[in-house]
């Protein structure tokens, strides 16, 4: 459905890949590493946020949720409703744990941990 | 859930795109060009299949239902239970055509279009 903005609510995945992520006081946390897919399914299971390290030597991955990450035109980037001390406490793990047994511990470790929106 | 081989139904869609398409006699189809997801909900919209063209000029682009993607493991790639003559008849745009309107019009096209699957 068209938002109130007439924003389109479509987005390729390709442009998701590599945008930046603030926190609700304009920190940027990180950027969006990768977008999990279901396989057999038309469903997302979540975005995979990478920060920390440099130039991804050390980089820790979090599973958070799709429907979380909101984009905002004036900061270029989407803006998740989590303080820095949530996020940096949150859940994190190599993109290849993230996506082991289907995704789904990563998947539930982040639904527990950021709870419902 | 774990399929019944114990694969997993988790994928990046960082892998997904630029994977080759195949249709179920083999015949190499394109690849997938982009996978459209929906900003505000965890639902993938439908993928985008490229196809034709030289160094992406001249190419078309096809929205086909997600769930119809068939990874298999011997072609390294994804079948699609299409015929050549099916897909080759099947709407097609520009990218930016398939992503206006929330991608709603290449959406509802795809699904009347391909069936329900």
């Amino acid at each position: 459905m068209p938002t109130a903005t007439g924003h389109t609510t479509a987005i390729r995945a390709s442009r998701v890949i590599g945008t930046t992520v603030y926190n609700p006081t304009g920190d940027k946390i990180g950027e969006v590493e990768d977008v999990i897919l279901d396989k057999t399914s038309d469903t997302i299971k979540f975005a995979v946020v990478g920060f920390g390290g440099i130039l991804g030597v050390g980089e820790k991955y979090h599973a958070v949720p799709w429907a979380s990450l909101n984009y905002e035109d004036s900061q270029g980037g989407y803006v998740v409703p989590y303080s820095k001390e949530q996020l940096e406490a949150a859940p994190q793990d190599s993109i290849h744990e993230l996506t082991k047994d289907d995704g789904m511990r990563a998947q539930t470790s982040a639904v527990s941990y950021y709870g419902a929106l």
